[in-house]
């Protein structure tokens, strides 16, 4: 988890447009946008790719259709599809915007209920988390869910699951495929919480074995992801809670067992982080522990070394005076005197250190 | 309380399985999940080990029955279990979990309420507290437990109070055996509260007595100890608020006054771990303290007796010089005078230090 | 304030016993309990010890009573008036328990209401504070009183209070007289709150003066008796709060206004401890920063001396080296010249110590 | 703003005394109470002096009065306005005390509303922030107001502005008096923020220009003060939150514009109070770090020349030594090679600091 | 981000003057008040700037108007306009001092919405955020804004968009208008907020390169920069959530999906400055970091260099003592002997100081 650019992701408006006008905010993309239509009820299911907009009509009798638009670079698509399904301008700059925060919003005029939520993908490459906006919009008998563009869609378990006549996607209503994608996105945000142990535990054991200053940046970087984190899954709690709450025509009481299951869920992951920030400050408090007593080590020396020889050497220049009168230097023995002396001393230090416990 | 891994214990979940899919979480058991039905009413109480599944049936005309499942391990016995007694796949989902967090749910459909708690348990080899999870689910006219396997069954205590006619829990309904069973958990909380009493004072002693490196890593383990504790026991209080507001069919108000009793002695559980904190947290600074009090005298050692041989011997040096004109070193007293000027030195540094408070 | 022992009073519970089986916990008494019942209304007044428990009667037609029980060490004693009195046994294991905290339950089934509070003394001896428990039980036309049993009946202010017919105590019912014993207790915590003041200023001059490291363990110690103190009067704000909302039978809202004046001195008291809470830190703070005035003064000292001496000390070295052919060593003033060169870096020294500002 | 005596003002009670008797606690008083009486409506407005309290009646027949009590020492005069005033015991027991915090108090019985606040001045002598209490109660046609006695009448600029029968005081009701007094104790509060800005920015720029010891005193003092006045003034918010919210006979809603206006202006008087907090603070931190800076600067001087002259030292005491065979010695340029090599090592030296950033 | 002076803007009140009385409070400013009035409904839009503020009209039959007044030194025009458009004296008060916190404030009697909010500009030549008033009143058909005077009139993007007979504006009622004056505002904080993330990375990486005192001054002013910031954001979040619950003939519901979309804004700007204080802290404790390593180095270099030539030097010094009698003087190899000696100390010790870990 080296030096890192671009972390302070400053959200980003367009000061002086007028409120709804579309413009694209978020890392460049060149791809084509991709559309794919799923249209289903509990006897029947298709699915298509949507080549031509125009093609394109949000109603078909009795059965609920699902339209995952894969890329928000494109203004133009989007406000294609906006006009198609009745989206309020707003909505649909919200959706432009990837550094819009977690949200919920009822347009109640369109009858249309608007999520915002964050997927979270672990760069291995950078070794930071990267956040994926989906924007889900879901109306009386569609869903409609946008992602910004990378490597994959993630909603293929979904797809997959949903071909299957027996699946209970295709017994419940649009809320219940509402749920299925936000259950899909929290259950990855457990992966990221093994990733983060794994640092963790790895980042603790070499603090214990040999604490080096790049182990406390690395605890700052470590603790920026989980805020980071923390920060794009908070608003999810509030979110699910407003889902179950709420009971209309849109978000229905039967599918509120399996909405609460996710905010169980959500609320875990946010304890958990929690108790690792708890775990990165104690991993940080051994650092300096570690630091501290080596510093005190090195102290002692110092003051072991220092108060032994001063005196030896005060001794040892003493008697390399060149006085003409210095008595102790005639005699025969004077040398040895002054060893004894020497070694006396030694001995006296050696013992005040122990009782000052320096040694 | 020495170096432990596996402490991060990260909750877990099965990314991409469909929710309501059973799968266990949890550490490796390989015993068989032992089974017993208490079926009782004020009157009769039979006590049974059950070796068939098959043969269980949950309703016993106007008898209370209470199935205690020892064992969480073996999907298909739960599934067997839930769908007997008609619980929710995912409340099942719940029960397997291990790392599910502590949490009341009403199941309405069903008219089951669901309670998952913590039983702790403190490990003396390892030195740490072990979670066991115990969930709960009350149904009219049952009560069905399941614990995680280990060493024993921790509800044997309320086993053989049920089998004496005169207990309370005969007279009442299985709500107050749910209360039964959650007051003989929150009872073993105050054993554990013991333990930590006891090696807080261990510790606050040694740190009095002779800090070292190794105190500070304990005091870090205890805190790490009691926040998981903490994170275990905190949800129970809204639990049993929950109970204490509750007054349905299932929990009536006749309970409540044992409810209430109950709820005391968790809030009491729960200022008692603040106020060990806060004692772990004085510890720490008495441990601060010293050491920074001992630092403080090695520093002030080795000035002492730099800043009082760094003169000496620069006299020393200074009539060892071989100038050919040194008119002191012709003194035949000229030795003598030099060892007063030292002596008269030492004096005045002596002083210096004393007035300075150095010394 | 010395170092202590039993400070961690872990509250207790008996794990396997039934609940509302009655056990003294709490410091050993060997007294007999001293049971005083007062009989009175506005005309007539009755005190009496009770020495056999089967004469108590809890009806005295028309009048009030107080029975003021000093001593709860021996349950067969509590059960007895439990059993006249009709008091629950979950409440009477309360009673019982010295541990518990101080709370407020209405027992709706007998009308009772029973408070829990603690009285707060100085012990001039260990030189901390000692908790003695108060549990309350009013009833329509009676009011039992528990104290833990020590050298004195702290309700004898009360009870001369109470003969008096021109009292007040005389004209209300028995919410005023659990008002007038609760008001009591709080005036208690005002004296403990003058013993703090006198402490706290005396070490924060002796910290001004002369800080020792024995000031900081002393204000540690301070702090956790203000931190027994608050954890044992905070609760009491809420209960009388209870009781200023209540307005049943049992408290009536004319004594409201006297419930709000002593609401008023729990707050006062409460406010107070946060602002000692802020002095300790401070002279704290006083203590840490003379302590680091004192190093830093010790750090200079040791680097003038060492930066001084040691360049004169080297040119010394230098002309006591041994070489044949050493021309400074030659010339008749070469001794001078070597002591001006010494005294110029002295005084160049100096100069570069005024300008770092070392001295 | 020096070291201060009795900054820790002890609330106090008189422990074993009835509720509601009568003792004056606060600073010693030796004058007369000054009592001024002012009968008012919009035709008409008449102020005279009380000498004797026996001609005091509250009623005016449809005319306001004001009574101004100056000076609370004197429990026999507050005594006798109370039987006057008809206002409860309790009520009188808090005027006389100076040690009681803020509050709003409604007494039913009496249709009175009894605020008590603090006035607070700047003592320049001891430069500390003095509270004075002012204690007010509203009844339907008349004010009492209580201050402490001290060299001035605090309410003088509102008598003045009452006289004249332009004032808005004359056109309202009672309640805008209440109102008017509030505001001109909260525009006092203004003046002490312009003393602590002075303060405040004089200590930034002493720390900036030269940090000494004694400016973290100043800082910590500063701080109580500012703490202190926090205390005085946070309740205030909530009174008059109150009076907002209030509507009754005694406060009517046509006052709830002005009423806002002065909430509005405690608010920001606390909102300022923090903002001083936090720059004290980011003082104290400056004051730290150039402190630490310095230490810094301290110790490299001392490294930088130990571990420059540890070597050039050895090499003279090396060729110091008398052994008879050292060849260096009896080479003629010996003496110039060993200063060569002195001159290469002090080089060496000092890339060596520059690299490792010493110097 | 050099030193600053009147970054503590006290608020200020003229302490004696009646409630309602018209002073200026902010800095000095002698240009002409500037007036404009917008005159507009769906069909047409009449703009003018008013020179006689006699001839200014509040009422314009059915059509809205908006008098935008660009300066609020003159009380005289001040106190003109608010009597045409009968606004209350203490609202005008308020207008009249550039110290008022944002706030909204209903004025029942005459039916009006005011509403204080701040401008917030970054001064690129004293690298901090100043701060100007922008005051709105909305009336049943009328919106009057009062804008301190600067270099400009900030809200020239919406006199052009007004123009524009497709704007949204011309098709809604007056609280539209309110809502983009407020959105316009808010959009600017976007502007600063990327103004702190350009200073923020910029001394991210400055630390990181090479720490010094002076990093740490900057960050402290970016700190006071972004509580300053956050102080005069914070309240507009309350303020617009007063807007959306409110439903009144001011301000209707159809205006609330837009006051959602800028409430969402300034919740994004709050939470941003939050995450930027996190940063800041985090590059603060870099600093601390790195200059700590900085001085551990010092101390471990000190220590080596000591450690290392205290035994040398001793060994030269013994052996320059001038005994008669020094056998190993005599030794024609003992030069030879003690250099190896030397060498021999020299390598144990380097050893000692790799187990120690100094090196
Ligand atoms: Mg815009
Ligand atoms: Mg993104
Ligand atoms: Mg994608
Ligand atoms: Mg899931
Ligand atoms: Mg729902
Ligand atoms: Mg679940
Ligand atoms: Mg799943
Ligand atoms: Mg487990
Ligand atoms: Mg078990
Ligand atoms: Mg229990
Ligand atoms: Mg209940
Ligand atoms: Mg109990
Ligand atoms: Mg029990
Ligand atoms: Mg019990
Ligand atoms: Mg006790
Ligand atoms: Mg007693
Ligand atoms: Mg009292
Ligand atoms: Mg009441
Ligand atoms: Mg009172
Ligand atoms: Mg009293
Ligand atoms: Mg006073
Ligand atoms: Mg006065
Ligand atoms: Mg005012
Ligand atoms: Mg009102
Ligand atoms: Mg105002
Ligand atoms: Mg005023
Ligand atoms: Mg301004
Ligand atoms: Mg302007
Ligand atoms: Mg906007
Ligand atoms: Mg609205
Ligand atoms: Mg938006």
């Amino acid at each position: 988890m080296g030096k890192k650019k671009n972390r302070l992701k400053t959200p980003k408006q367009k000061p002086f447009a007028a409120p709804g006008s579309l413009t694209y905010i978020g890392k460049e993309v060149f791809e084509k946008t991709l559309i794919q239509l799923t249209v289903y009820n509990q006897e029947t299911c298709d699915l298509a790719m949507i080549q031509q907009l125009d093609d394109l009509k949000p109603d078909f009798n009795d059965r609920l259709s699902w339209l995952d638009v894969d890329g928000v670079h494109e203004p133009a698509v989007i406000e294609h599809i906006g006009k198609k399904y009745q989206l309020h301008p707003l909505l649909l700059e919200d959706v432009l915007n990837t550094t819009q925060k977690p949200k919920i919003e009822l347009f109640e005029e369109e009858n249309q209920l608007f999520v915002v939520l964050k997927m979270l993908h672990f760069d291995e490459e950078n070794l930071e988390i990267e956040a994926e906006q989906i924007s889900l919009i879901l109306g009386k008998s569609f869903l409609v869910s946008f992602q910004e563009q990378d490597q994959t869609d993630i909603f293929v378990a979904i797809h997959e699951r949903i071909k299957q006549a027996t699946s209970r996607i295709r017994k419940f209503e649009s809320d219940y495929l509402l749920y299925a994608l936000i259950d899909l996105i929290v259950d990855h945000y457990y992966i990221l919480l093994e990733k983060l142990t794994e640092k963790l535990e790895t980042l603790e054991a070499n603090v214990l074995n040999d604490p080096k200053a790049e182990h406390q940046n690395q605890i700052y970087n470590l603790k920026k992801e989980m805020a980071f984190m923390k920060r794009n899954i908070l608003p999810l709690r509030d979110i699910i809670g407003t889902l179950i709450r709420e009971d209309s025509e849109l978000v229905g009481n039967k599918v509120n067992v399996y909405l609460r299951d996710v905010h169980d869920h959500v609320i875990q992951t946010l304890e958990t982080l929690d108790s690792y920030r708890e775990m990165a400050d104690s991993i940080m408090n051994n650092y300096h522990a570690s630091l501290s007593n080596k510093m005190n080590s090195v102290m002692k020396t110092l003051t072991v070394f220092t108060v032994l020889f001063m005196p030896l050497s005060f001794i040892a220049g003493l008697y390399g005076m060149n006085f003409v009168n210095m008595p102790e230097l005639e005699n025969p023995n004077g040398y040895f005197y002054a060893l004894g002396a020497m070694a006396l001393i030694s001995i006296g230090l050696w013992f005040y250190f122990r009782w000052k416990k320096f040694v």
